[in-house]
């Protein structure tokens, strides 16, 4: 028997519309976010799907989505646990600015490297900036030294997985259904990992936002199959407007 | 240093408007009951109060009452528990039916008793009867003989207990600052326990809904002090609501 694993993207966000790098910030979803998280739900109680236990980051567009699909499912009494781990990846300095400015600032060569690169971070954020995560009193538990200033895609995969391993694997080896609903970035890392993406074709992988991708597992949690609920043409457009996106946006 | 715990009765659900006895069955709140929420998350606001953890019921009135005040405040990242021990006082085969049906079926110095008594509970809902705990997902886990199919004031406390004891007590005494946002019966539970109110006058305590109730406790978490937070003469008004709610209501 496989188990099964969703990983749910948040809706869109204001600075998804704004066009704004986002990070760590902690943007709200928009009314179409809301309503992608409602579609979101309906998909995932259309498929029937009766989870065990979900996870979110400690950011509320995360946590919004994740509220509203487990409300259309009739599940809001399920256990969520909220984890830093599951955040978007930090953009660094970048947190804030728009395509343009970024630009404007960095050159476009350097806006490219950071937009296509798999291990090159943006410049980090200043540790006084007020913009710090050590600033900020979700985060007031960790150490200092563990908490990102930036971070590229492979470091936001190295904070992730531990988080996989300790907490969301076993539940899976244990039979539970799992919903994650966390960032584009924080699931590309467990998408990079449960599929064995190299660090190259990773780069051009786009998880559309609202749409539940459903991972049937094999009793070592390797991939039986995987696939995006509801109409495959929508995920695909949904996936490729992701990526249009990211082509302008970095 | 006093340790910081708040009380929060969740605000009007879709039978405290329709006059029914509501216990275990899962209904929402109302658009004034969200409303109450909000007020309630911005009077804690106004109070500067900073949460490190939060526990809620299995019931959704409890838990959107939670979410609501928690965006309010913006502390929607706090890890938040949810447990049947929280849930309302099971009201067995009374849950669903109104004043008027409770007392024709049962005659109305019974039904007084019900109302008055603190160790007295309604008759048992039957175990073949699809409403009974043991049919709902949310209890699979839990052993057949610990899920209630009716219960006291005195049966509720004795369940609420445990989680007070095992999950809430400990983080008080680490010196962490608690919500618990609960029922009338599942709080006034805790409200005599804190208090050491006499199993006689428990009865003739009522919880306003929606309106924050502070408690400093001392290390030792006997109580140094306890106040509704807000409009001293609201939370009176709303506590007689309350209680002529239940004179007519049982």
């Amino acid at each position: 028997m496989t188990r099964k694993l969703v990983l749910l993207r948040h809706g869109q966000s204001q600075w998804n519309l704004d066009n704004r790098f986002t990070g760590w910030v902690d943007v709200d979803i928009t009314e179409q976010g809301r309503q992608e998280a409602v579609k979101a739900g309906e998909l995932m109680r259309e498929e029937g799907l009766l989870f065990d236990v979900a996870h979110t980051s400690v950011l509320r567009r995360a946590i919004r989505t994740m509220y509203t699909a487990l409300d259309v499912m009739d599940q809001m009494w399920l256990p969520v646990h909220k984890t830093w781990r599951l955040n978007e990846r930090h953009y660094g300095a970048l947190q804030g600015l728009d395509k343009a400015e970024t630009t404007a600032k960095h050159g476009e060569a350097q806006v490219k490297i950071w937009r296509r690169s798999y291990d090159i971070p943006p410049p980090p954020l200043d540790e006084h900036d007020g913009g710090h995560p050590r600033y900020d009193r979700r985060y007031r538990r960790l150490d200092a030294a563990v908490l990102p200033a930036t971070e590229s895609l492979k470091t936001t995969l190295d904070r992730v997985l531990p988080y996989w391993h300790d907490a969301i694997a076993p539940q899976l080896k244990a039979g539970q259904t799992v919903l994650v609903t966390a960032h584009g970035n924080s699931l590309r890392a467990l998408y990079k990992y449960l599929n064995h993406v190299s660090d190259k074709d990773i780069i051009d992988l786009n998880i559309p936002t609202g749409i539940p991708l459903l991972f049937e597992l094999r009793e070592d949690l390797s991939v039986h199959a995987h696939r995006y609920l509801g109409d495959a043409e929508a995920a695909k457009k949904a996936a490729e407007a992701v990526a249009n996106q990211a082509k302008t946006r970095g």
